[in-house]
């Protein structure tokens, strides 16, 4: 593998997915692949769970990790092609991947959306220009409008706690106080639908996501509908794709709880993190019995040290 | 060893220093110890000594270490049981403990006291949630009312410099311009107060500690009298426990100098550092025979290193 | 080696040039010597290729690398000897540099000038403060007038690459919209006076460097005459060293281009990096052939091995 960047980077998803499980049974047993490579961890924007998850998932395979927070360590990165550069920008993304490259065997690169300007963000070209220029393999640590390892991880756990050979999992829509982008719920969404699973996406109306993403899936604006005999909820908000990245007012009524898990086959919570508590899902879900999402956070670290092997075969 | 976090979770103080010396003359002998296991060091405040010794530690232990400057590098936990997360927080410390305990084997927490509330900071609330959620050992790189790696390596540095079986050390209040915590004086009060040793307390009417730890200490407002005799001096300052958080008036004549000095029996002259200069301590002492605060700081690797080979031994 | 903070630390270049293509051949022979030594890099400033080049490189020999921000995870340092420091400063340099020479065998630091104060820049004087005082060797990762790694680096580049025994090389100044340090230049000039080649300097008027530093170099205001017959045309743009830290008005014609680039004998354009694209350097120089800006960047981690390697030796 040499670009993880979206479920189209993988030929068999549910073959990757036995393998982050195998993974988990053996961490260490591939420590020989990463001897003397080095992992490098761009982020452009905050990170938890990415962060150390991922560099866990290197240190596993015996690799070297250099994490730079650009945005704080380094400086403000230019990316439009032919810009002159007498700003606020201190260095290209032609100039800064290529040299990165140099530097480490993979690359792994955080960058948010701005949500300001769609084409912009969905062209994702700051993703393209670190695949283009750094001259090494490339994994998404979330871009403007995906967030693969997160979506593999998520596969990961539905396969592993699933009690049916083709689970019903919902992607419900929950409420936040800030715009987010859609970048968990398109990646989740795109996974899905190329899973084993009946799959279904509920949201408000208004918070129709791209359906470039959504291809297969069942598309409701009831929720207690959709929730019915589900056997996974994946709760997550967004932002509207149109209009882009605005919150829409209303809708406070669609945080999951107690009462509305009941409609549910009994089934497992799951979150990517960090979730507003009650707001997004109240405490008695988080607390409670059916929630899985600190082990599903813990299942970040197969899904990175599956995709960082891939990558390390192919070095 | 599960959890240090003060000095009731030590079982016998004099054993953990001596092995902490130990460590120092062979610092590389328990690589086996540490293989393929991960430490996590959080920090919610700036460290510069904590940081880098206990990284030097786990690193001499054979560990990996992943540092994560929560504050800079992700984001703002909410601490408040109940709350509705609808403001400036974006992760409860519930979720992000207990994913950063599925990354790491080992959690070190920094977390400094806000100096507003006393009950607030003295129920050590972020510290105990972490213990409570992470799930793996929890060493303390200071909390709001305790700095045990700094007392432990205080211990190591009098036992390992003592001319006397049962030498006289006096913690002595310096001025300061800003409030200070009373992490630093609490724990080494309490350990020295467990310790083979003559212990006395000298500071300025007013800035009483919490009698909880300073149990067992000769209490004095007459430093010239404190002095005396001693065999170490312990200087630090810290703000008041009544009225909480504040500095008072006046005692700029506490800062420790060489005509100080001379009423003891030239005792060596400790701080745990950062100090400041000709404010707490006198160029003088700092650049004279008697200060050992450099020696003193290098002993923190050795005692974070004897914390965390005793928590490797009960993984 | 003890110390590397200029080429006046270096008894032979060209053989430590030779060294670092050595290593770039064979970049894991030596890993024994860094085994269980650490190296601990200080960054007051910013830093991309200097921060990830250096770690690649003491990954390679084998050590442990400690990365402290100073400037955000911990606090600011005082440099001025006597003072009394009840302000900003947190911890005196004299503390701070002999505590960090406890925890590691190697010490990286980098310190940018203030530009406010020629004699206090050219004094050195944290750089200084730090050498005296941390006990261990000390390598600078840029001081306020220096840059050796980069002038190695820049060495070996032209070692590596020239056609002719003796090639011409060209230290071009180039407009931008920053007061930006000596440092590179300086350092670049120095290096280049002691090397087998033929050295000129060309800038407009106004922007003389130090003489301590171009002693041997031919220096032009005339830009075209430097180029002609260049092999290698380093670009860099500098700020006055009298008025001191000014930028003058006008030169944007100095910003080399194509057209310009024929006057020369075919060179490799070279550039520490960051680069101000269509500023410093035209698209159409950066993106050609003649651009050896990514791989005179990649030859950092070799010339900093070579350092590393050496300081080893002497441990």
């Amino acid at each position: 593998m040499k670009l993880f960047t979206s479920v189209h980077d993988v030929s068999d998803i549910n073959a990757l997915a036995a393998e982050a499980l195998q993974l988990k049974q053996n961490p260490f047993a591939h420590q020989h692949l990463g001897k003397s490579k080095t992992l490098g961890l761009v982020f452009l924007n905050p990170s938890l769970r990415t962060r150390m998850s991922t560099q866990k998932a290197a240190l596993n395979l015996g690799m070297n990790v250099m994490v730079l927070n650009i945005d704080k360590e380094g400086w403000a990165l230019e990316l439009q092609d032919g810009a002159i550069m007498n700003g606020g920008t201190v260095e290209h993304v032609r100039e800064a991947a290529a040299v990165m490259g140099q530097y480490v065997d993979i690359i792994g690169v955080r960058s948010f959306p701005g949500l300001k300007d769609r084409e912009e963000d969905y062209s994702e070209a700051i993703f393209n220009k670190f695949v283009q220029y750094c001259g090494v393999p490339v994994v998404s640590l979330e871009s403007a409008t995906r967030h693969p390892l997160q979506s593999l991880a998520d596969l990961v756990t539905i396969q592993e706690l699933k009690k049916t050979a083709r689970p019903k999992v919902v992607l419900a829509w929950a409420p936040h106080i800030k715009a987010l982008p859609q970048a968990v719920p398109n990646s989740f969404a795109e996974w899905m639908c190329k899973a084993d699973i009946d799959f279904t996406i509920a949201h408000p109306a208004g918070y129709e996501l791209n359906t470039d993403f959504t291809d297969g899936a069942t598309i409701t604006n009831d929720l207690n509908e959709a929730l019915s005999g589900a056997d996974f909820i994946y709760v997550k908000n967004w932002s509207a794709y149109e209009p882009y990245g605005k919150v829409l007012p209303g809708n406070e009524d669609w945080m999951l709880n107690n009462e509305k898990l009941k409609l549910s086959n009994n089934a497992k919570v799951m979150h990517c993190l960090p979730v507003r508590r009650n707001l997004e899902l109240s405490d008695e879900i988080l607390d409670g019995p059916n929630s899985v999402v600190v082990h599903e956070a813990g299942n970040r670290v197969w899904a990175a040290q599956a995709v960082l092997k891939q990558m390390l075969e192919t070095l």
